[in-house]
C-alpha cells in the first residue's frame, strides 16, 4: 500500500479541484483532501505505479505528485507541510500560543470541579481536564463518577468558560462522552485500540491521544493515522512518559519525543509532566523543560488538596504551586518565541483569595 | 478495598454453604464462589475490619478466614490454592497434558486453514488458533477476513475436531466472535482495556489473556482480575514477549514470568514463542525452553508457505519445522513429568505426505 | 553500615572541629569534612547505634547529629544541604552560571581542534572536551589518537583559555590523562567500573561521572559516592539518555534526571544531548530543555565538518548551528534565573568569519 | 575497515600455510588462524578491494576467500562454522556434556568453600565458582576477600578436583587473578570495559564474558572480538539477564539470547539463571529452560545458609535444593541430546550426609 499526495496550486478553482478527484474516484481510489492556505493537498491511497503512469500533471491546478515513503501517511509532514492548527471553544492548539489543559485527575464533586475551574481560568488556562471514566489496574480502584462526573466537567467548563477534555475508554462510550466534552482523549493503555481509535476517526471533535507506555513515535503516528484515515485531522499528540526500567519516576518523560514529532508530523503535541513523572515536585521542571523544547501545549493534574484526591495524588500540583508554575512559565514562554496570557495581576490576586 | 476468603470443608451442606452466603449478601458484600473437589472457597469483596469483627468461625463448615494481601484477589494463590482446570471442547488446559495451540497467524481462505488443521491435529495439536480480527500497527495492513474468517476457522475446527481460539479486539465484537470462537484471545495491545476484560468476565467461554508489551506481571494478573471479578475464572494467561531495548528480537521472551505466575496465581499459564521472538528459526528451542520452564501449553504460529503469509511470516514455522518441533518436544514432555499425545507413526506419515 | 553526620556550627574554631575528629578517629571511625559558608559538616561512617550513645552533643560546636538513611551517603542532600560548587581553571560549575562544555567528539588533528577552540570560546563557551581514549563497540573502530590527542587538546585549551575535559577509560591512563585534562570524565559505560572510581577517588581533581546507559539515579549517586567516599568531593553527574525501546532516537535523554539529581544531591548536574539523542536536528530543543529543567551546564559535540567526523557525526551539531543555538539560549538561561556571558556581537561577527 | 577469511583445505601443509602468512604479512595484514580438524581458517583484516584483487587462489591449499559481513569478525559463525570447544583442566565447554558451574557469590571462609566444593563434586558440577573481588553498587557494601579469597578458592578446586572461575574487575587485577583462577570471569559491568578486554586477549586463560544489563547480542559479540582480536579464542559467553520494566525479577533473563547466539557465533553459551532472576524460586525452573534452550552450561549460586550468606542471598540456592535441581536435570538433559555425569547413587548419599 504506497501513497501518493497531488499538490494543487492556491490559484485551482474548486472546479480544477473536483476534476483532479472525480477522476481519481473513478479510477477507484480513495482522496483525503486537505486546504492550507496556499495550497490544497489531495491524498491519494493506491499503487504509485498507477497513478505515476497517468497523467495528472496535464490537469489544471496541479502542481506536484508526491510519493510518500514513511508508513504513517496522512500524519506526516511529507503530506502536510504546514503545521495543522485545532480550533476549538475559542481555544487554538498549535498556533503561537502555548495551550495549558489542567485540571484534576478525576472529576469528584461539583464544588471541587467548578472550584478548580475558575482557579485556574484566571492563570491563563484555556482547557478543563477531568476523568469520568478511569481507566486503573485494579478492579477495587476507583472507576469514575461517568455521566455524573460528564456532566459536572461540563458544567464547570461553561461557568468558566474553558473547553473541556476527557477520556473515552471504550467505542460504546463515544456518543456519551462526545455529548459533553469538546475535546476526548484517547488514554495511553488504549493507544492501539484501532477499534474505538477508527470510530473516533468519524467523529467530528478533535482527539488527544496519549503515547503508550512502550509505544514507540512510529507507532503513534500509526495510531494517529487510524483516526486521520477515517476523515478526522483533529489529532493532538501527547507524550506522557514511557516506561523503562527507572523507578525513581513512575514513567520516563520522553522530551526528544516533541521535537521529533514536530519534525516528523504536521499534528500539534503536548507534554503531560503529571504521569510522565508521577512526582509532583518534577511537574514544574519538566512542564518548563516541554515549553523549550517546542510543545505547543501542557496538560498538568492539579487539585486544592493533592493528599485527599481519589487518584494520582503524588503527581498532583496544589493550586498554589500551579499558580507559581504559571508565573515562572511565562517569562520562558517569550523567551522561546511562544505566546501566553494570564489574567491582569489584579484580577489574580482577586481569584488567589 | 481489602479482600477477605472464606475456605469451608469439603463435608460442608450446601444449605450450610448458603448460610454463609446470604449472611454476606445481607451484609452488603460481593461474593465469588470457588469449588474444589477437596473445599469451597468464597471471596468476599469488604472492609477486613467489618468481616473478622461478625462471627464467621460459628457458621457450620468454615474452615478457614484469609485475608488476601496482593492487589489482585481471586486470581492469587492465596484465594485458591489448586490449580485451575479449564476444560473446553474435550480439551483439559492447566492439567498434567501439554497443551499446543497453533495455526496461521490470519485466517487467509478456506483451503489454507483446512489443510493446517488437518495437518497439526495429527501432530497432537488440540486447539486451532487464527486471527479473523487482526490488530495491525497500520491502517493500511491486511486487517483480517472478519466474520468470513470466524466461519472458515470455526468449520475447520469442527472438521478436523480442534477447539479453536481467536482473537476479540473490542466489546461490540464479543457476541460475533464468541458464536464461533471456543476461547476468546484478548491481544497483548488490549491487555488494559478494562471496558473488554469486563465485558468478558460476563461471558461464559474461556479467554486467553495476553500479557501486554510494558506490562509487569502484577499489572497481567490485576488484568485477569477483572474478568474473574465479574465471574469468569476460566482465564489462560499467556506470555508472549515484552518490550526491551534488545532489536534482534522482535520481543523479548519472558522466560520466568511462567515459574513466577504459576507461584502468584492458579490459572493455566501458556507461551507464545513465535511472537515472542518474532524470528522463526527461535520458535523452536524457545518452545522446548518453555516447557521445561513449566508452561501448560504453547502457542504457535505455523503456515504452509510463511514466505507467502499475509502478516508475520518471520515468524512462522513451516508445517515440516513444526512437526520436527513436535516430535522433539515428547520426550522434553515426558522428562519434565508431563503428558502429551500425538499420532502414531502411521497415521503421521500418512499424513505428513 | 550506616552513617551519621555531625553538623558544626560556623563559629567553631578549628580546635573544637579537631577535638571532635580526633574522638572519632579514636573510635576508629573514618570522617570526611566538608566545609560549607554557614557550617561545617563531619560524615562519619559506623554504626549509629555507637555514635549515638555517645555525647557529642557535649562537644563545644556541635549542632545537629543525623543518621543518614539513603544509601549514598556523602552525595546525598542529607548530608550536605547546600550545592557544590567547583572551581577549575576560572570556571565555576554549580554556581549561577550556566556552563558549556563543547568539542568534537574526538581530537582528530591540530588545527581541527584549534579552530573549534577559537570559535566556541567567543561563543561563551568555557571547557573544551575531544576524545583521545575513545571507548568503541567495535575493536575495529577509530580507538582515538592516545597521548598525542591529549597533547592537542591541552594544547588548544591554553591557546583559547579554555578548561579541558576528556574522557580515561582506565586505572592505567589515570596519571596519563591527569597530566594533561582539567577535568577527568568517566563514560557511561564504566560508571560502574568501580576500581576506576575509586582510583578517581585520590585524585586532586574534578570528575564528569556519566550516568550508565541502564543505571538508575539511585546507582549513578552511588558510582558517584565510590569517589567521593575516597575524599575527592569534586564529582559534577551527567545525563546523558538511558536505553529504552525507542529506537528513533540513540537513547532517551531523561531530562526529569535534573531536577531528581537535584534535589536528591548536592552535586552539579550537566546534560549532554549529543549522546542523549543521537541526532544533531535535536539536539538544539534539549539543550534548552535542559536548560529549563534546571542544568548546570551543558556538553556538546561540535564540528566543523560533522560529515567528515572520525565519529558521531549523526549528532554533532556543525559550528553554525552551534553558534544559533548559543544566541537563542541566551534569553531562556536569562528566563530561569540563571546567567551566561557571550562575546559582543562585534568580536562574534569577527570569529564567524 | 572490511575482513576477510581464507579458507584453506585439510591437506594444505605447514608450509603452504606459511607462505599465505607470509604473503599477508607482507603486505601490512594482521593474520588470526584458527584450525580445525577439517581446514584452517586465515582471518585478515584489511580492506576487501586489496585482498581481492591479489591473486590468492593461486595459492596452493587455498580453498575459498570469504568476506565478513557482519560488525563481529573472528566471533562469527561466517569466520568459523564449527563450534569452539574450550578445554581447561579436564573439563571441556562447548561440546556435547552440559557444564555446570557452582558456588557461592563470594568466598567467605575456608570451611564454607571446601563444603561446598566437595558438596557439588558429587553432583556433577565441573567448576567451582565464587568471588575474591565483588562489584557491589554500593562502596560501603561487602568488596570481596581480594587475594585471600583468591587462594581459598584455588584450594578447594585443587582439593575437590574442580576448575575454578572467579571475576577479575580491572586490568591491574589480571595479574593476579589469572594466578588462582582456570577460567577469569568478566562482570556485567565491566562488559564494554576495553581496556580490560584487550588485556584479557592476550591472556592464554579462557575468558567467561557476562552479557552486560543493556547491551544487545551485536555489542555482546563485539565485545567478545575485542579478546579474539588479541589472540585470545578462548571466550565463554554468558547470559545472565537484562535490564526491563518488569521488577518482579532483578533481571529479566533472555533465554533467547542462547540459540541466537549459537546461531550467530562459534563461541559456547552458558546461562547465570542466578542473577537472571534474582529470586531462587525461580532459579530451577530457569536452569532446566536455559538446557532445554540449547545452553552448553549453567553458572548457579549455591551456599549451604543463603540466609547468612554475605551476598546475593535472595538468589542463592541451599545445596539440597540444588541437589535436587541436578537430579531432576539428568532426563532433561538426556532428553535434548546432551551428556551430563553425577556421581552414582551411593556416593551421592554418603556427601549428602
Amino acid at each position: 500500500m504506497i501513497k501518493i499526495i497531488i499538490v494543487m496550486n492556491s490559484q485551482a478553482s474548486e472546479a480544477e479541484v473536483k476534476k483532479v478527484i472525480d477522476k481519481l474516484h473513478e479510477m477507484g481510489h480513495e482522496v483525503h483532501i486537505s486546504r492550507g492556505e496556499k495550497r490544497i493537498i489531495l491524498g491519494v491511497i493506491g499503487e504509485v505505479e498507477n497513478l505515476v503512469s497517468l497523467p495528472f500533471y496535464a490537469f489544471k491546478g496541479v502542481e506536484e505528485i508526491i510519493p510518500i515513503l514513511k508508513p504513517y501517511k496522512l500524519t506526516s509532514r511529507e503530506f502536510k507541510d504546514f503545521d495543522t492548527v485545532i480550533k476549538v471553544k475559542g481555544v487554538t492548539i498549535g498556533g503561537k500560543e502555548v495551550v495549558v489543559m489542567a485540571g484534576p485527575c478525576a472529576v469528584e464533586e461539583e464544588k471541587q470541579i467548578l472550584d478548580i475551574a475558575h482557579y485556574i481560568k484566571a492563570l491563563g488556562v484555556k482547557v478543563l481536564r477531568g476523568g469520568a471514566f478511569k481507566p486503573r489496574s485494579s478492579p477495587y480502584s476507583f472507576q469514575g463518577l461517568g455521566e455524573d462526573g460528564l456532566k459536572l466537567l461540563a458544567e464547570a467548563g461553561e461557568e468558566a468558560d474553558l473547553a473541556v477534555v476527557t477520556e473515552v475508554m471504550s467505542v460504546n462510550q463515544i456518543e456519551l462522552v462526545a455529548k459533553y466534552a469538546d475535546i476526548l482523549q484517547v488514554g495511553a493503555r488504549n493507544m492501539q485500540n484501532f477499534v474505538l481509535l477508527k470510530e473516533l476517526g468519524k467523529l467530528k471533535k478533535p482527539v488527544l491521544l496519549k503515547r503508550g507506555m512502550s509505544a514507540t513515535l512510529e507507532e503513534l503516528l500509526l495510531a494517529a493515522e487510524y483516526i486521520l484515515s477515517q476523515g478526522n485531522y483533529e489529532v493532538i499528540l501527547c507524550e506522557r512518559g514511557i516506561r523503562t526500567f527507572e523507578n525513581y519516576t513512575r514513567n520516563t518523560l520522553d522530551l526528544s519525543a516533541v521535537p521529533a514529532l514536530k519534525e516528523l508530523s504536521h499534528l500539534p503535541v503536548v507534554v503531560d509532566p503529571s504521569h510522565g513523572t508521577g512526582r509532583w515536585k518534577l511537574v514544574s521542571p519538566m512542564a518548563k523543560a516541554a515549553i523549550a523544547a517546542g510543545a505547543d501545549g501542557l496538560l498538568i493534574e492539579v487539585h486544592p488538596e493533592p493528599q485527599n484526591s481519589f487518584s494520582d495524588g503524588a503527581q498532583t500540583l496544589r493550586l498554589e504551586t500551579f499558580a507559581q508554575l504559571m508565573k515562572e512559565m511565562k517569562p520562558l514562554i517569550q523567551a522561546v518565541g511562544r505566546e501566553f496570557e494570564m489574567a491582569t495581576p489584579n484580577e489574580l490576586e482577586r481569584v488567589e483569595h
